[in-house]
């Protein structure tokens, strides 16, 4: 009677939220200090004092009508200038506002991006390992996903499996960087092979391959490392952002999508994703959020507290004979498992209350990952965990 | 290149919020104080104290990690435990919280239902006049809007004409009462009438029609009229309802799907509508907002400024010659246009400085809509400018 695609996707277990609910529950039964749950990528660092400071404010003295009616579904143009204005200050004069749309999160972006530029049959390239919901999205719309694999044990990008993968049928290809879940940023050499590649591809095809660039972790990265900024390389470049993680406000849903001035048909461009947000249900997005936002445009929360638990948790895996992809960014570590299955390796590690994620929903089932957002002190407490681990299962 | 309906979604001129963006440069003009502005449907009330202060005690005192989190997709537990309370307490035991999901807005429900209920090709039915998304979302998911006249003058529902509209692909029944554009409360009687077609047909069909409750103006019901609950006359019935009016929040998206207990194929219904959120790129709403809502679940604006503008702006506009809707609930006038075509009315009222919105694309061209969510003081000066535009037509 219903979609079974669509009833799946109701139906899918969600390996994370589980776990962490498991978590919950050990918590209550052996005491919180006990449990170490490093399964949820939520940021555990409070927001920057400037976004509860312009909560404060705009509660106490703005036009209490005015801060909650509805604003323009892009957002408001003050803000989507403030995006703007901040992008181009950084990344250099890539957008102006009417490229840019207020979005649920950097999801949101993605899901009105691959809604509004692809037709059903056409192919979005994605690269292990690989958030879930791109499939969820591309396959809801009809598209195809096409998946590649990225280097062994660095996970960087492959260019050559990459452009075998290119084909007539490739309207978009999606890269994470920050990566969620290898922590791997893509380096300015692969990324230009990737648009040289690309660029090729679009004239030998005879039409626009968009590159969507999902960032929610771009102010995520460590020891000076440079995020490349996509828009540099490739005009069909389409910016997925959010302010999840930059200022820890995950739950209340607040991003953008940011369309590259000199990118193909780009009125066309900007139509479309705003007729795909309205198609999914979006009339806008918060309007207090909003003023917030472009209030705290530049503001990051507090990266060093991540960069801390990075440092101690790697040194102290390796240091036990497990191991890592160095995570040059955002706050996951992804770990080779010991076991050929991560899944069952998972599964054992929850005898010694680690909670960690089997990699096969990020394609890379022979990897799982660690989210390293959380208290500082809980990872000092979970490497004896984790030394008893090895122990038990005779790593060296 | 692009889907020509996405295009077309992104590029159709929004009437209302044209004429809102041109009564706003009018202001700019010749000063607001003489411009009449009744083209937008956002509350002009502020929320009630009691939002805010839920607010200002979240931000003062809660765990500024925990209250911005993600939440599950479907809304926090306690949320959805209260907003089931509250439906039975108030309604009776149609729900429990299994069957809740907390959405941005009415809107985010309606589009999840109809992108999980129905399949391409299924037939919507849809009363007129009606809100304009709903043939977005329908077409967007590949459904097939079919068109229902209600009665003239009255615009309650016409049951012989729905009985006819009924047939084998019929999927879902859309109803909005307190209806948007009208006013209109649909009747007990004639609920009762439609719901008894429905189930005729369900048998004669063998399959469940599913009826889609939209009740952001539930609350906004004036002289003791009463709302009907449509969980009371049909089992195969979901209802979306918005805090946007409720709590004079419509900018920050917060509403929920409730589906009946009792509804065919009940745990499936479910898990499409959550798999439909999903593909739609929805991951939760507003942690933040979720616990506002909690506290606030049986909380309501300050209706009877919305009555008092009915009272005085229906009587002032039928002194003048003007043929009205009895508006029972909401804050909208549907009033006949006293030329054949609304859109050539509306504009002549520009003239006037009185900006209304044309009946198009509700359907019903000979009408036209007044939203009377505006400074009480609005309305009484506006009333000359409708005497003089009167007067100018010919009206009587």
């Amino acid at each position: 009677m219903f979609s079974k695609t669509i009833l799946d996707f109701g139906r899918k277990p969600n390996v994370i939220r589980d776990l962490s609910a498991y978590a919950g529950a050990r918590k209550a039964e052996i005491g919180p200090e006990n449990v170490f749950d490093f399964s949820i990528g939520s940021p555990n660092v409070p927001p920057p004092p400037q976004v509860h400071e312009a909560m404060l404010e705009l509660l106490t003295h703005a036009d209490p009508v005015a801060i909650h009616s509805y604003t323009p579904a892009p957002g408001l143009l003050s803000l989507r200038r403030a995006i703007a204005a901040s992008i181009c200050r950084r990344f250099g004069a890539h957008v102006d506002e009417t490229g840019i749309y207020v979005t649920a999160g950097a999801s949101g972006a993605i899901a009105m991006a691959l809604k509004g530029l692809t037709n059903p049959g056409d192919e979005v390239v994605i690269f292990t390992p690989h958030y879930m919901e791109y499939l969820i999205y591309t396959e809801a719309y009809g598209a195809v996903p096409v998946i590649v694999k990225t280097d062994p044990d660095t996970f960087q990008i492959d260019v050559p499996a990459f452009e075998a993968a290119l084909t007539e049928k490739t309207r978009v290809v999606i890269l994470n960087s920050p990566n969620n879940p290898s922590g791997v940023i893509y380096t300015a050499q692969r990324i230009r092979a990737l648009t040289d590649a690309m660029k090729a591809a679009e004239k030998r095809f005879g039409h626009p391959i968009y590159l969507l660039s999902d960032e929610p972790y771009r102010e995520l990265a460590y020891d000076g490392v440079e995020v490349p900024y996509l828009m540099d390389y490739y005009d069909d470049t389409l910016v997925c952002y959010s302010y999840s993680k930059t200022l820890s406000i995950p739950g209340e849903r607040m991003g953008y999508l940011a369309v590259c001035r000199r990118c193909a048909a780009y009125e066309d461009v900007v139509d479309v994703c705003a007729g795909a947000a309205r198609a999914l249900g979006h009339i806008c997005t918060s309007n207090l959020y909003q003023r917030v936002i472009e209030r705290c445009v530049d503001v990051v929360a507090d990266v060093d507290y991540y960069k801390r638990n990075r440092d101690v948790l790697v040194k102290g895996l390796e240091d036990l004979g497990f191991t890592c992809v160095h995570p040059d960014g955002a706050f996951y570590l992804f770990m080779k498992s010991p076991w050929p299955d991560s899944m069952a390796f998972c599964e054992k590690a929850k005898a010694y209350e680690l909670m960690v994620v089997p990699g096969h929903d990020f394609g890379v089932p022979e990897y799982l990952r660690v989210s390293y957002c959380v208290d500082h002190d809980t990872i000092l407490r979970a490497l004896p965990a984790f030394a008893r681990l090895a122990e038990d299962i005779g790593l060296a």
